[in-house]
C-alpha cells in the first residue's frame, strides 16, 4: 500500500504514469528481501522496515523504465513498457522522480549511515548500467571478470543493500548484519545469472517481458562467454562470428559445447555462498525467509533449465 | 576543481563524456549562489561550500542533459549537447549518475537537514519538467498561475536551496538564512522569465544554446501566454492558431500588442522582490556579491529587450 501511495507525492498530471508503474505484477524481491532480513516476528513489521522497502523498489522500477527505453523492449511485468505507453519522454522523467523521491524517502531515516548506503548503491547501479551499455557498445571483448563486476554493481548491490539495511533497521547484531548482507550480494549474483540465462532460453510469458534483447543489444551475458571461451580454445571462431548466427545454430552450440551445465556450475557456486553466510548465523527469525527465497530462485533455475525455450 | 574531479567518481568507460559534461563554460550560477550565500571573507571558502557548490551543478547538469534528449536541442553551452556527442543511451544514462552522485555527495553532510532540503530540492525539480512537459502535451490551455508554478518547481526552488544552504552552512542566522532563501526564490524566477524570453528573442550565439524550442515543443511561455491572452481579450483568435505562425506574424503581433514591456513588468517585480529581502538584512559580507547578481541579470535582460532576434 505504501509503493502505490507513492503515486500521490507527484504532480497530478503524472500519478496514473506512476500508478501504472507502481502497480504491476513484478515480485517485489527486493521489498520481500527487506522485509525477510529484519523480520522479528508476525505483526511487528515497522514503519522504518516499509519505508526501506519501498525506497529499494522505487530505485528498481526507476532503472526498469530508463533499461526499457534503452533497450527497446515490448513487454515487461505482462505489458508494454511505460516509455510504449506514455512516450520516451514521461519515461525519461519519471524515472528521474522515482529516483529522487527513493532519496527523499532515504533522507527521512533519523541515521546518516542508512541514506549513505542508500545513495552509494544508487551511484554504483548507474555506474553498473553505464560499464554494460558502454562495454557492449566498444565491441570489445568482455572477460567473465567484467561481466561479475557489472552484475555485481546493477544487481547485486541492492539485493546486498537491501539484506543489510533491513537486518540493521531491525536492531540485529553487527555479525548478523554481515552475513545478510553477504547472502544478499550472492543471491543477487545467482538472480542475475538466472536473468541472463532466461534471457536467452527462457519463457517470455513466464518471465513477464521482452528476453532475448541481451544479444541484440550487443550484452554479451555468460552463456555466449562461456560459449566463446569454448570456441576459442577449440580453435573454432569466436564470438564475433556466432553472434550473427541465428538463435538455432546457437542451440546447437551451447548443447554441444554443454554451455548450460557451466552456467549451472557458476550458479551452484553462488547459492553455496549465500547459503554459506547463512550458515555463520546463530537461529534468528528472517533465515528460514531468507532460506525460502533461496531455494525459489533455485527451482526456478532447474525449470529454465529443464525446457529451453530457445530464443 | 572538485566540480571537474567529479569525473573520477565514475566507472572509466565513461570518464570521458562525463568531462564533456562537466568541463562547459556554463555560468555556474548556481554554485556562485551557493558561495555567495555563504561569503564569509577572502580565503574562507570552507570544503562544505565547494560540497554544496558542485552538488547544485550537478544536479543542474543532470536536468540540462535530460532536458536536452526530450527537447532535441542541438547547442548547448556553444558545443553539441551530450545526446547528440555521445547518443542517447549515454546521456539518459550520465543524467542518472550525476543525479546519484548529487545524492551521494548530499549524504556527506553530518547534517541530515542539508540532506533532506537537497531531496526535496530534487523531487521539485523532476516535479516541474514533468508538469511542463505534460502540459505542453494535453494541449491544454495552460494559466499564468500554472506557468509560474511550473518555473518555481523547476528553477526557482534550486536557486532558493543554493542560497538558502549556503547561508546556512557559513552558520549565518536564521533570519539571513531565511532572507536569502526569499532573495534566490525570486531570482530564480526573475531568472526563468529572462531565460523563456530568450528562447523567443535571444541571440543563439550569445545564450550558447538551442533557441526557439519552446514554442515547437508546445512549451507555452509567458510571451505567448500575454499574447494569448491580449489576442482573446480584444476578440481576436487565440494561441492556438497563432502558435500556427510563423516567426515574423509573431514579431509583428508581439509589438503591437507590446507584449514584452508587460514580460518586462513581471520580470521587474521579481527583481524588486529579491531586493527587497536582501534589504531587510543588516551588512552582512555576501550582500554585495548577491547584489552584483541581481545587476547582471537585470542588465541581461536590459540587453534582450534592446535588440530582439526574432526566432
Amino acid at each position: 500500500a505504501f509503493i502505490e501511495k507513492q503515486a500521490e507525492t507527484f504532480e497530478p498530471e503524472i500519478q496514473e504514469a506512476a500508478l501504472y508503474a507502481l502497480k504491476n505484477r513484478g515480485k517485489r524481491l527486493r521489498p520481500l528481501l527487506v522485509f525477510s532480513s529484519g523480520w522479528k516476528a508476525s505483526k511487528q513489521v515497522s514503519e522504518p522496515l516499509v519505508r526501506l522497502g519501498t525506497i529499494v523498489e522505487l530505485i528498481h522500477l526507476a532503472t526498469l523504465i530508463h533499461d526499457d527505453i534503452l533497450d527497446g523492449a515490448c513487454l515487461r511485468h505482462n505489458r508494454p513498457p511505460l516509455y510504449q505507453r506514455y512516450g520516451t519522454n514521461v519515461a525519461v522523467l519519471l524515472g528521474d522522480a522515482f529516483l529522487s523521491r527513493s532519496m527523499e524517502l532515504a533522507s527521512e531515516f533519523d541515521s546518516m549511515d542508512i541514506c549513505r548506503t542508500l545513495t552509494r548503491t544508487v551511484s554504483q547501479i548507474c555506474n553498473g548500467e553505464i560499464k554494460q551499455t558502454l562495454q557492449s557498445a566498444s565491441g570489445e571483448a568482455m572477460t567473465i571478470d567484467s561481466y561479475y563486476r557489472i552484475i555485481y554493481l546493477k544487481t547485486a548491490t541492492l539485493f546486498e543493500t537491501s539484506c543489510r539495511l533491513g537486518a540493521q533497521i531491525a536492531h540485529y547484531p553487527d555479525s548478523f548484519v554481515e552475513a545478510v548482507a553477504a547472502f544478499g550480494r550472492h543471491l543477487g549474483t545467482a538472480y542475475q545469472l538466472l536473468d541472463d540465462l532466461m534471457d536467452c532460453v527462457g519463457d517470455e510469458q513466464n518471465a513477464g517481458k521482452t528476453l532475448g534483447t541481451d544479444l541484440k543489444n550487443g550484452k554479451a551475458t555468460l552463456p555466449f562467454l562461456i560459449l566463446d571461451q569454448k570456441l576459442t580454445s577449440t580453435g573454432a571462431t569466436g564470438l564475433a562470428t556466432s553472434s550473427r548466427q541465428t538463435g538455432l545454430e546457437f542451440e546447437t552450440q551451447f548443447d554441444q559445447y554443454g554451455v548450460f551445465q557451466d552456467v549451472e556450475a557458476y550458479f551452484d557456486r553462488e547459492i553455496e555462498a549465500a547459503e554459506a553466510a547463512l550458515d555463520t548465523c546463530e537461529t534468528a527469525p528472517p533465515l528460514p525467509y531468507l532460506r525460502k527465497m533461496l531455494s525459489l530462485i533455485r527451482s526456478k533455475m532447474t525449470e529454465t533449465l529443464r525446457k529451453p525455450v530457445y530464443k
